[in-house]
């Protein structure tokens, strides 16, 4: 598990993320038990949302919460698991439903959290990549990813898997029948074959110690899950703003010696950038843009993704170019993204 | 307001810097209005509490919220304005206390996402330094945080005006007396006085163009909004992480070349960043220490706060430091705190 065996650098990471339209196509046909825990989430019919996670989970998360607000039409939040964990919070949670989501299920403050809003009255539901694991255990529902064992520090697979899983959950819970997601797999084998630019793009930065990824609503996840990516296999400084976020004070920090990443969705998410990429380019940014090729036409560079996706399920597509960005970014830099410096695949924090 | 006439750069944000223990002498000495909405929270009964705000606003928000969940037992989040303004989600916010803080009270997204949940049920509160704004207007209950005009567009003397607004409400709604705030004045006029130090020390930082800050529990919206104040006037690219977080991924980008700077309570949060100061001094980060004398006795270089503070009011003594070198630092870079490139004192986001 430690990465520091005979492998070459990076092909975990690489075997782990070229795996995931097969993964989706695995969450896809087997959700019984998602629509069994959507039917749970119905017949709770809770007035809150709450999603509690760390890392790369949290944006998995974040994207749970668009999901809850916009279409269960709850108001929802981010639990402090602190509040919890550190301030001993003994909260009255009687119509709130709980989601934790982690890779390996086996972080403490997750785990006490969990067993908290339980005893307090909360639907608790874990998504979790290991059944076995003590989140699962302290749950009243749990979904297993089925992204299968993920042995790359840098988590691929487990991510796009918790979205996916969130997507056809909140989606079923609030009367859909999932069909944006049907052509997620094949337009995913579609994207990761644009891998050699991505490589050669990678040159770009081989000497970049900072960046910014920026995106509005929906897509806002998959900037705070690329700058995460960006930060652990590349030691870049990596910063992640909402389009709306970044006009109140970060973009004092943009000139052209800080390269940003826009990504932008179909729908009004990627309206809204309109403006920010408008603010970007007056200050002097380089800026690589992601998004339906017919939004990024005018960008240079820019990754196109395919045109007609659903801005709800898009950003289950939009994080494997930069997946791949940071893969080859690393390895030009010299790293291995399997093992990064100073971490290890499971962090327990209290 | 542009900052560009004949004033010495910093001069505005030095004066607004230094007026914090008068403005929230005021606060406290007229705290009825206060008390009042404090009552209307109480008579209301709210199951859930919603935070709105961007910028620095966000940060006391951030705060608001750790208040909401521990001092209140509340289940609370910050809202995504996006859900509400790009993406009309109109959920049903009976039992929900939302709160939206603005120094302006002129972000149109704030003023629309109030109106939604003024109309959906919920009991809306602005706190905000305009009491005639839009903002103001469209909530059933305004606070004014009486922090008068603010011209520098980094926020220091709006931000803890709201920090200490929103402790005196939550705290009196949850049936304190407030007395863990008494003190602040004369302590804030304390720590001011260590000007000079932090002066000193932003010459440590001249050329550095990273730095992670990083706090847990109520601390860690100190270490947000300080990350901001540097990105806004010195254009480091500063990052905050919440203790816990860090473990989960950005160590790694943690060297001797990344200037770290911790912020430690007197309570459980600051206990329990004791490990990751560990962490981060085996990475062979650069450590700068903020926090009681009696917890920052190890560190070098540090800055001593008060001991005895409790660790629910701290954070509005925590950040005047941070405010000192955000000033010193972007000073010593021949740069202007009053009027960072890119940036205007009301930013309008929808």
């Amino acid at each position: 598990m430690s990465g520091t065996d005979a492998a070459p650098p990076g092909s975990r990471m690489g075997v782990e993320l070229n795996a995931q339209p097969s993964v989706w196509r695995r969450i896809m046909a087997e959700r019984a038990a998602i629509h069994a825990a959507a039917d749970r989430i119905r017949a709770a019919a809770p007035r809150f949302v709450l999603l509690a996670a760390r890392g790369s989970s949290d944006h998995a998360a974040l994207y749970g919460k668009y999901l809850a607000e916009i279409r269960l039409q709850l108001p929802a939040g981010l639990v402090s698991a602190s509040a919890f964990t550190l301030y001993r919070a003994d909260p009255d949670l009687r119509d709130v439903l709980l989601i934790a989501v982690s890779q390996s299920g086996a972080s403490p403050d997750l785990v006490q959290t969990v067993e908290l809003a339980r005893r307090r009255g909360a639907l608790t539901l874990a998504l979790t990549n290991q059944p076995g694991s003590e989140l699962a255990r302290a749950a009243e529902v749990t979904l297993d990813i089925r992204a299968g064992e993920e042995q790359a520090v840098a988590a691929t697979k487990s991510y796009t898997a918790q979205l996916l899983t969130l997507f056809l959950l909140l989606d079923r819970a609030s009367g859909g029948n999932g069909a944006e997601a049907d052509r997620l797999p094949d337009l995913g084998e579609a994207v990761l074959g644009g891998e050699p630019s991505l490589r050669a793009l990678a040159q770009r930065y081989r000497f970049a110690r900072r960046m910014v990824v920026t995106a509005r609503g929906y897509a806002y996840p998959t900037a705070r899950e690329a700058a995460l990516k960006l930060m652990e296999t590349c030691y870049l400084s990596a910063h992640a703003f909402s389009g709306a976020d970044l006009l109140h004070g970060p973009l004092a920090m943009i000139d052209a010696e800080v390269p940003v990443i826009a990504i932008l969705g179909e729908g009004a998410g990627g309206n809204a950038m309109r403006p920010v990429l408008d603010r970007l380019r007056a200050a002097g940014a380089d800026l690589f843009c992601i998004g339906p090729a017919q939004s990024v036409a005018d960008c240079d560079p820019r990754f196109a993704l395919p045109d007609g996706i659903a801005e709800c399920v898009a950003p289950v597509l939009q994080i494997l170019p930069l997946q791949l960005l940071s893969l080859h970014l690393a390895l030009a830099r010299g790293g291995n993204p399997d093992a990064p410096r100073g971490l290890g695949k499971v962090t327990k924090t209290l």
